[in-house]
């Protein structure tokens, strides 16, 4: 349904660039592109890495088919040397990325590419594309699972996602930042992730009676019964009629109800009462699952007022990541070599916070060793060593007068080469071990990181080498 | 690189109830569903109906396949007759449908199914999503287009989109919305949406200086000249440097420029300044771009304060609706017919604004003879026919004795049939027609309901039978 080929998923000027790059005999020339980000989705105090997987398999599948170059053809902007050139394109460029699962900040280099000019440049806006959409709901996800505070957490989303790649991809993105499954069953299929799911009010209203409705579906799945109770009245029908299809239908037969399921109304209100009939009843074991419109406020709120919720489904404000839609991701020219210079590059603005970090670099992190937590990054040109043996000064690149000297620390270096001379030199790790990874990571922050509100910000450092650099190109700059 | 078979892109649910209908044997059950919305992102007048040909592709495509069964099998919960007849599964639906480009208001049925239980109920979740994302995005591009007052707007989103399909049927609704053109080059190669674009800052700091990557750009592209002017100063070093470069390399070979970008800074003041300053060398043709963060509430406030810009260029805020990025379309079960006899099914909620429409109906539009504009919508039953050459009262659904009597006016059926038995009997217009045919829609409706704030609530009404049964409906609810 959708085109396999996606190489020309990019925008326009991608193109107009690599024909204009060629046409002035750049395609010799090297250059290195940083993907990173300005501002945490939320006001949060961190993002997490996502997507590197499908950018991976855009790469792996990147070339050019006849019916591309007809198109580019006919455009009647293209040069034929230019077309040849696609024709016979191969990906040379080498890549660093960190790796899926791991805390990210703001203006770290999440993602190095050092190649062609025409190739690093052309694959910007898939690069961009992936990871922005998958680090935005990987992050909104981790968000609502810490707000359920270790109860489950379901992506719920797909029939309000931004197109069926945003249903697919982003229940992949979210079983990283830390759901337990979801609704999607492709997406089940296709990564493994726990579908789940069971009726919906229409199940209800196509039998004479929920009662009936109820038997009917225990009688079909008696081994995972989970029934949804709102369909006429919560707590006048559907829990009493959810109680006594278990003791006719479930017990009998030697079966455990699975749970009941609430997707309107107070949810605070209507779970505690649920509960406490399910619970006289003799089935304390019955989970209630809540849905409706939730999020990490929202369920933050209901827990605070004793709302008794065992797993919530979670849809549109997930999967849209509907408080802030937007992962902004940049993807900026850091350095250009030629005839074996390299040179660093900036990019000034009169804005800032927008100013570039230059040269090739690396990202490095440093855990406490006693206590295991994450407390600063530190960038570094590409081939600066850090000693963690010895004490390392930390500056605050801004306000450089604000040090502190770390001692007893762990550095560990974050970017790890994907490609090699375009060849995938990446071990792509199952997706049960990214969610793990990601989780043991998060363990590693501070509580005041992860806050909602007003989070502590973490330490992202310039290297004394990286700071000087970047002074020189900034002292450089004249009009 | 996406799965080209998405049969499963479905929520889990959809299934359990399809295997516990047919156990059940409620396979000739004719079940009648329903899809609407409820409120307009933005607190809008209207939205805009878009997606109807993805979801037709979806069902020509729908068929399981041998992975899709035995991955199902591997869960261990469905029968093997439910297998057996997903082996053999054959869409046999009837489909209805508001035409693509249509403007529509809350709780319109856009999208009725009428067909065996299984297969209606089983193709909610992508009817949902094909329609919910581009409604979403088509109604979203439609309002920044509206505030642009006749001045072209370029889709720039993909780098942001929420997945690859948010990018490309992202476009493509954003160009029935009545955007001009994409960033997106895959969306002009599948769908013939003009794809436009020119440089990146990247390309003004591979050169030496500005002027050289000016220069550059303008001989390889003397034809359609766009020159990026903010990589370091728009109005010192920019635009001087656009101007000298116009006359050197352009104007003595015939070629006139096509325009600068900015995408950064003042708008407002910025453009005015370049504006001036074009003008003044003789380049009063020379279109100004502007991009950055943009939608419809900066556009008109740029307007407003004289901004001088020929084209936006809008990304992030548009690709995914960021003010409101979720469409909330539904999908309800509206009617069941077994043995012969059509039982209306109304959805009972504690939010009477979740009360749905029973029965199966038609939907009318009313226009003034004499304006040619849109002034009333009525649902109706299916087979209700409206007289036009006489008068029609029509009645507010809630406050009954709100009563008008329509008189001069044409009745236009809006819900089209587009499957018969499962067969596709819908010419699926060109997205140009379709384009024209939304513009043309929104030209007939009353600028009160186009404003942003506080739009006026177009009326929706029942007819006197619809509303006769679904009090019928109403008053027979009891617990």
């Amino acid at each position: 349904m959708n085109p396999v080929n996606l190489s020309l998923l990019t925008d326009f000027y991608e193109i107009t660039m690599a024909n204009g790059f060629l046409k002035n005999g750049f395609q010799d020339r090297t250059a290195y592109f940083d993907l990173f980000f300005r501002k945490v989705p939320d006001n949060g105090g961190f993002a997490i890495m996502a997507g590197v997987e499908q950018f991976i398999e855009y790469i792996e599948n990147l070339k050019f088919e006849d019916e591309d170059i007809a198109y580019l053809r006919s455009k009647g902007l293209f040069d034929e040397a230019f077309l040849d050139y696609l024709k016979s394109f191969k990906f040379s460029c080498d890549v660093w990325a960190v790796p899926e699962g791991t805390p990210i900040f703001p203006n770290e280099p999440i993602l190095t590419v050092r190649g062609p000019v025409i190739q690093a440049q052309f694959i910007e806006t898939m690069a961009l594309l992936s990871i922005n959409h998958q680090c935005l709901i990987a992050t909104k996800a981790n968000r609502i699972v810490r707000a359920a505070q270790g109860r489950g957490v379901m992506e719920f989303g797909s029939r309000r996602a931004q197109g069926y790649d945003g249903a697919v991809y982003g229940a992949r993105a979210a079983y990283i930042g830390g759901c337990i499954g979801t609704a999607c069953t492709i997406a089940d299929q296709y990564f493994g992730i726990p579908a789940i799911g069971t009726m919906a009010h229409s199940w209800v209203q196509m039998f004479d009676s929920e009662l009936d409705a109820f038997r009917a579906y225990a009688r079909a799945y008696p081994q995972s019964c989970t029934l949804l109770v709102d369909t006429y009245s919560v707590l006048k029908s559907g829990v009493p009629n959810a109680i006594k299809v278990f003791n006719e239908e479930l017990v009998p037969k030697g079966f455990r109800p699975k749970g009941i399921r609430i997707d309107s109304g107070d949810i605070t209100y209507l779970s505690r009462e649920a509960r406490r009939m399910l619970d006289a009843a003799g089935f304390p074991d019955c989970a209630i699952v809540a849905s409706n419109s939730l999020d990490e406020y929202i369920i933050q709120d209901i827990l605070n007022q004793g709302a008794q919720v065992d797993v919530f489904g979670v849809g549109e404000r997930l999967i849209t990541s509907r408080s802030e839609p937007v992962f902004g991701g940049v993807y900026k020219l850091a350095a250009v070599e030629a005839d074996g210079r390299l040179t660093p590059k900036i990019k000034i603005s009169e804005n800032v916070t927008k100013i570039t970090n230059p040269g090739f670099k690396q990202l490095w992190r440093f855990y406490d060793r006693k206590t295991g937590k994450a407390f600063a990054d530190v960038l570094t040109l590409h081939d600066e060593a850090i000693d963690d043996s010895k004490p390392y000064e930390l500056f605050d690149p801004e306000h450089t007068w604000k040090r502190k000297t770390a001692t007893d620390f762990v550095a560990k270096r974050l970017l790890v080469q994907i490609f090699d001379k375009g060849r995938c030199v990446y071990d792509k790790p199952p997706l049960e071990d990214i969610k793990a990874f990601c989780k043991a990571q998060i363990d590693n922050l501070w509580d005041e990181v992860k806050r909602f509100e007003n989070p502590h910000r973490y330490h992202v450092d310039l290297s004394r080498s990286l700071w000087d650099m970047k002074q020189t190109l900034l002292n450089q700059y004249t009009l």
